[in-house]
């Protein structure tokens, strides 16, 4: 296994398959992107959120009956308790979302009756709570920094909706709904992502759902991962003008050559997210009157497309958090709320991913993942060191 | 790449090596554990907790004088903020603890000027902060929820000594101390184990240390992993005489055939650490007069070794997780903090595998871990499913 060894260290595990899984695929370079059977550009013109968590937990698309039943069991698991809120309040006004949302999650688990049993049941209805109550605490807490009271979760509203309504105070238009709603499916799964990928690593030692998704988060922060949309969207406000986009990727180029929200690990065509994300963003930019976004994005991805070219760089095209930023920012939502937002899609996802990494026949994980390293600590020589007492150092 | 894919398929990434190391070395086959070059029996005969962290982070033994300095800055970091009183107080009293100290952990970077600049030097200062902040913390948990105060650090006493101070109202005697002291040595490090490539893996996304220590203890409270030593203890309650150990050791071996804390995956010998903590439990048994505990662990222990040899399988020794339970027991620190005391003590492995990750020049890594799977989801054969409308479901 040498060989093997010489080929995997150091690369990130790229390439590497740790698992079997019939939660989704990636297939890079058909640019497709396939939840449980299902193409994204089928789910994001006819499914809503809530049918893409179900599709996720059920593996399949649900009846009317099941769909409304399910909205039922989500809807009445909304609230939070009123010691988390108390909890937030404690938390300091300047604090980043992702760590309030990483914290938070783990102290909802204090909050139901037998977080650790570990069943499918259980861990199902640990996922639903989760679905559920996260866009409830991090609404909460903006609110709460900004001196606000926290709204209520209102029954009337579907998933999208409830979470703008209780972020804002105001029930959002039926196309803002629908639109963010598209952004949550498009967001929801992604394979064995990093986050995703720390999801199933932690539920692999038996830990707790809580405890995998608050681990999920915290990889999810990292600005190579999740961390990406809100750093996009401080680039697009840097450059400020398509005049200063030339300028920017010069300057760019001349530094670290990297251009936020292009190029992406897996696809070798345009992201299919992005794809579908771009007219979204020329649209809120007609409805909102400020189409300039939309230009400057559109601009700089095609003038870095053939700037890379020039380069001998193929195939560095918009990834899902080129547009995603720009959507989000038209609908108000403030910018470092855009992580822990892509946060309450790709729940749906981990859920998924935990439950069959814990249950799943079709795809049992033999145990939990514990790799290997190459110890190259040679401080004493290849032998051990001899211990130097204190007054010999 | 075919061949090792197949190979490396649901197993855990079991002896696959992702990345070159310089902080720790398991020599499973020899039963050697080595932290930066020493031999743990020599680091837990003669070196502190203090110590063992200093060689951690700065790759080398201290000096005096670099000792005092270091534990300087440890003492001067174990306060923590009121507002994370406040929150710790908004918990309810039967959270459980790993939980507490997940999210916890998470809240602990709203207390930082700026957790996630992401240079070394910030890097080691948010780990300093851990290392002095998480006995804090729990302790302070731990007396909430008994209706007690917290108990201020004390500047006057060392690491372990403090803990068990906060913990208890009382100053240990130093015998008690030492023992502790060595407990933390022991468990501070142990290469590529589940929790440290969760912190490693989080980390590798440029999220910050908070974020990466917090997703590892999620991964330490799995049974599998740091929660074993817990089961351990409650395995001894159950059993509780000497006399019972035969029928145990037949009931288990009539079902699941496992017996907590024997076993090791990459130790073929005795545990080295399970060696040090084996007169430990009998020191300690000897000290409050309740011998039992250590004669039922050492006969289990005998009997089972022979029972698992008579099955076919050699050297299932006890392992670190095995004695450790009793020697805190036998301390009277509760059960369930058990995991949370082994997380006290690993932090220290982990900041340095964090820093490892995202500055050491010696094993660098390339980019985030993000391996590949093998999609089965043939939920409509080969080929995507055909949206189906509500209507038609």
């Amino acid at each position: 296994m040498t060989e093997s060894e010489n080929e995997i260290k150091d690369t990130g595990l790229r390439g590497v398959k740790v698992a079997s899984t019939r939660i989704s695929h990636v297939a890079g370079s058909e640019g497709k992107l396939i939840y449980r059977g299902y193409l994204i550009e089928d789910l994001a013109k006819n499914a809503t959120f809530e049918e893409v968590c179900y599709l996720m937990l059920y593996e399949k698309l649900p009846g009317r009956k099941e769909l409304e039943d399910f909205d039922r069991e989500l809807k009445r698991r909304r609230g939070i308790d009123p010691q988390m809120l108390a909890a937030l309040k404690t938390r300091p006004a300047d604090s980043l979302p992702m760590d309030i949302l990483q914290g938070g999650i783990a102290f909802l688990a204090n909050h139901h009756p037998h977080p650790a049993l570990l069943t499918r049941g259980n861990e199902l209805d640990n996922g639903l709570a989760l679905i559920a109550k996260m866009p409830t605490l991090m609404a909460a807490y903006d609110r709460i920094r900004n001196g606000k009271d926290p709204v209520d979760p209102n029954p009337d509203l579907g998933h999208a909706a409830n979470f703008l309504y209780m972020l804002t105070g105001k029930i959002p238009d039926p196309e803002i709904e629908r639109m963010f709603d598209i952004c949550l499916v498009l967001h929801a799964e992604h394979s064995f992502n990093a986050s995703t990928f720390t999801a199933r690593q932690i539920a692999s030692t038996k830990a707790h759902m809580y405890a995998s998704i608050s681990g999920a988060v915290g990889s999810l922060s990292g600005e190579l991962h999740g961390g990406a949309n809100e750093r996009v969207m401080k680039m697009l406000l840097e450059i400020g003008s398509v005049d200063a986009i030339d300028d920017y990727i010069r300057k760019k180029f001349e530094s670290d050559g990297k251009i936020m929200g292009m190029g992406h690990s897996v696809y070798k065509t345009k992201d299919p997210r992005a794809k579908i994300l771009e007219p979204m963003v020329q649209k809120m930019g007609e409805r909102t009157g400020d189409p300039s976004w939309y230009e400057i994005a559109i601009t700089l991805e095609k003038k870095a497309l053939a700037a890379f070219e020039e380069k001998g760089k193929t195939g560095i095209y918009a990834n899902v958090d080129f547009y995603s930023g720009a959507v989000y920012y038209l609908m108000k939502i403030p910018v470092d709320l855009f992580t822990p937002v892509f946060a309450l899609s790709r729940i749906s996802g981990w859920i998924a991913h935990v439950i069959e990494e814990q249950f799943a026949e079709a795809a049992p994980k033999a145990m939990l993942y514990r790799p290997s390293a190459d110890y190259v600590g040679e401080y004493c020589g290849p032998a051990e060191c001899s211990f130097v007492p204190m007054d010999k150092r």
